[in-house]
């Protein structure tokens, strides 16, 4: 198993399924982290995950991926719509990153309609609930492979 | 075999492969079709087809398609960004509807980066060239098991 | 009976009584059509009836109405507020053209709320169901009186 | 005839037929009133009407039409475009509300095309001139039907 | 001496004198006024004033004023950037009217720069104290002789 | 007790606690003014109270304030976001001014966001609800002292 | 003869000549494609024609002129404000392309000043009426010359 | 005779009387600075006059006028409203600046109800013909007396 | 004493009293803490404090406070206007929570004027200067007991 | 010959050939003229052409074109987005104008695709290259023979 | 000394010294350039001057000065914000171009805070006064080296 | 050496060198701080340098910076546009501020165009790669002489 990912949870996801389930359902982020890890072994990737509620934190964990990884999947969160220095982290890597949303951003808020990083990413899967991580996995999975 | 799902391509989409391949790719839209095909098998999906250049005939085939699938896929091309009547059309259905985007949408001109229909479907999948539309399939599977 | 009026339909709208009863009542198309052929026999009206989900249609239909009418009522629904070419065809007629939308179009998304047609018809009403288009044959046979 | 309705006339109103007879035609408001006076005897309504020049009495005459009143109809005139006090008002009747202009207000200065009122009634009749507010009389009727 | 004007003062210029003499210096409305009837004696005007701090007040003497003036100067104060229907009644007058303000509307906040009566008057007068009400009736005064 | 402050209550607050429960509550006018005067008491403030419909008249009592209180309280409900005049005769004052909404009027439409007066007041409470009132009072208290 | 050139006229300009002579003059369709047809006898040009009010025909008709044409001349009338899809039908051919409009459409509403197909063209020429067409043959024939 | 003013009249100024004469009159430019000099001669004023074409023309006027001219008069004409650097050199003179327009600029293409220096100046007049330039002699003799 | 609130003071808070005077006043946070512990002693509230100048360490915060306080008292200072992150973990909180400025935002630069927390709270207090702090604690109070 | 036409160069048309050849082809004005003067003597045209970098001297050279000239050809390069007084100055024409621009506008920077002056000229012709010259000679010989 | 510079000062900027000293400090435009002089025998520059209040004279400068310099400077003063021809004369330019402004033009009115050439120069030095120059030579001198 | 100053360089810039070399250049963040260390021998300026991805910990450090440097130089990088608590920190310092960009920021996407901290520097400079620190340390340099 020689593929690693990665995958990075923005602020307040860590509060997955103690949060507004009318949004994002009743799954904790361990839960999904759970699956992933199962699904990684099917397609033959190994799967690390980082949380923080820190902008500069998550810089810093994309920064530090730039040579470790074969792809990056994303959920900024609130970051999305505000973050103009994770973008600048993003556009140092070279591998796939996919941005993934639990919740369908455009049936909320109109400032959540517009993400930071939409067209520094390679493609972008939004409300699938914990079902868009994995989907996400099989779009990092086929952009390796291609 | 009894999930039956369609699948509808917007404007121009058949011309897919032989027009600006830098954003689409050199895949036909039937080769897409195919392997479509191939993955309903795998997932127990009926998948039939359609494309039209005319706003109005694609709203003539989502209602008729009202009763008779379980899940439509939907790449609305243009019409994603002005057409209020096919919108109205999807309103119609119940069955889980997902926007596919081969290209990342974000990348290109500001005015396809709204989409009309995006807030009244279950889900959106851009930038994954034709492979979106074999995740959307899974997507719509994941949708109906749950 | 010499005055004929014509009545035109826009898209998914045939769809009604089966779509957002919440919006638009549970009345079907026929429905409403019958109570106008009614009303018509007491106004000495004829009226006919087109309904069409295709903008083309629509204008092919609205162009030759133009020495055949005394009169238009039309709701183009979702092309409202997107079709020009449907305003530059009204511009053809020299009869009174009445606007009808069935529900309170104000009370709607944002997007709802402008009308392309409404400034080159005679007037407009919204907001009183299928009422609203037997109120339309009384503005119509009014204006054909003064 | 135990149905009563309310007319307010907006500012300026009080002047029909003495201004800009382009826009409103040649009526006076009182021979307005009469035509509506008639019609309410065959609709079994009676009719009151108000007139003032000042936002304040009008919020005065709606707060206390809140009991006496089964529908209202209302021609806020210049009042439609900025008045959130007289929309505050109205938000206190539960009874029908029709809200009416003379001209068709949409090919009119833009500043007219915004009603601060219209989300808020019943539905909204406007571009047919005096007759329009006859109409007003059947919609409200045929609301207190329905 | 048979030359009748009007001279209306809107809402807060009753308080001239005792307010932000920065904007408005020191005079009171009253020094104002016996300037101009002052002025008037010169030019053979009769001069009347109303002061109003009330939108439909003003409108009403406005409407009254259709037959009984030659001429008209007004300084709404504040209505300028918000009362459209001051600028309705404003319409029925045939006679000139002249739009004066105290301060140079344009050195103040943003929302003073656009006056909502400004294209509907004969002309604007504006940044020079209670002199600019004398400057308006030789404005008048030549505008009636030509 | 030589405290004496002034309430004013904008358009359609003489109808608090018969209308829209949801965004203002049950209680009524009479019972927050009640409240009001009894604070009164405890803090050595005398309390008088003023509600009208009409911008005008909200002025003239804003005006005719100027030298017999010294502290004002006032919720301009719907003028908050229209009236310019108000604004300009709350500049007259020099006393301690507090603005007080009962609902928090960032939950509500778009156009309750922007307060004509907030800066020109000393401060601003809002969204909770009457004792929003007593806050205020306060506030004043306060303000007074420093 | 071997240069072949395809004109497309959008919604609406079948009906030329008979509609607003102010904007578009009294001549035909008919007529100004016996005029073109005549100038392509002399610089050796076989031209086509097509109209349309659909918008999904005239997207049709622009795919199946890829390999048969040697330019396009198109006039989309309303459609050139309002869609994507023909201008992304337009991206497909890769011979000279001319917008032709026979008024000046900067002299009318401001919703026709943007073009959506002006930057995928070769040019624009608009304002000359019917010889506006004549000017575009001239164009194309200078386009491929060089 | 010791007070000298200047006036500055902008682009195509000198074609006055000869152009568009419902928005201007019949009188020429000439004719206007003959009754200019006419009224110094009542007001003890010396009238001097510029016209140029050129935006820098025009402002190397303004800075010779610098310690020569006790006032200026300035219709700027269409550098009204786009000019910042005659606006800059404006900022120059310490003397009484008044801008003069002929037409009502309000009632005009909204592109020029913004001028770029109505804030720097003393005061506007705007809409009174030639009469405005006599009436700014007035506010200029008044401002130098206060 | 069994309510604990918790007060959250965002950047630079820490240099009050240090900084621009004139619009925070001379007090420091150390004092202005100081009197809530006072203030809470009385109403029996425990009060504890937190300031940061990371906005993920703030999210932190407010996410471990989800079950140990009954109310939160937030000053969330610059990041009031450009913190999404900050709204959503507030709406993690099933308490009241208290929006507090010291200045009056409304007297200053524009981009002050939005709050992204405003219509996640239970209401706002702004203007007070320290004074803020202590009514927003009576605030929490009478909220918890209604 | 008797038909006499300017043609007039706008700001670094000078230097055509010199520069940005991706825009504007190799060709210099020089070379332009030369070709237009040619085609003049086949259509019995005589062609005098102006170029200059300043926008006083064009609106110069067009108000001593008014009686001169029996048409215009004017590309006002940079000036065609900025002035407003080359506008004014081409209203005093009565004569037929069109507007050319070599590289087509609506393919560069979004502050190109305005024009200030085209709604008030005959017709605009753009991205032909030098040969829209020559279209617009054809177009100015077909406007003065209508 | 074979490195030849220009510095173009822009309109008004002859008066520097005599006006706003609070924007531009008290040096005249003849100090700078004698300072400038200075640095460049130390830097081995010779440094030529041009000033004009004209757009097209700057134009006609910039233009000559294609061949004859190895670098500009350029403060375009009010032109900044409105010279798109200043802009296209610069793009003639393949030497280093550096764009200077005296005061912060970030802390001026909002009109100032946007400049139509920083986008084809090769950078901005704003807000160090006079010394902003000097530090703009270096700055070329180190582009001409690297 | 008694001059101390603080140059802080913002989030990603670490990874100078190593990322977009056609925005930033090829030198690492290290070696241009040995660049500045070696400038600030020679003007006799002590140079720390501080790097954080964190908002706060910038803040953190401007803080502690307040009486401890006589100069800051700070690249805010993606922060300079969506940072108003950097904003606010260095509204703290007294001493001089000079904001650098390495690219011209202007040459970039939109939102890189407005920078939050501009109107709170001495001054700004842009577009030089790593010179530009080391022109900021002379504008330091100077603006602490004078």
């Amino acid at each position: 198993m020689d593929v690693k990912i990665l995958v990075i949870h923005g602020p307040n996801l860590n509060m997955l399924g103690k949060r507004e389930p009318g949004h994002y359902g009743t799954e904790t982020m361990d839960e999904i982290n759970r699956q992933m890890t199962q699904k990684g072994l099917q397609l033959g990737m190994k799967v690390d995950f980082y949380q923080s509620n820190c902008e500069g934190q998550i810089i810093d964990r994309i920064q530090s991926a730039c040579d470790q990884y074969n792809g990056l999947i994303i959920n900024p969160a609130a970051y999305t719509h505000t973050s103009l220095a994770i973008r600048d982290a993003l556009l140092l890597l070279s591998c796939p990153v996919v941005e993934v949303h639990l919740s369908n951003i455009y049936q909320r808020e109109s400032f959540r309609r517009h993400s930071m990083i939409a067209d520094v990413v390679s493609g972008q899967i939004s409300g699938f609930g914990s079902n868009g991580y994995l989907l996400a996995m099989d779009a990092v999975f086929q952009l390796l492979r291609s």
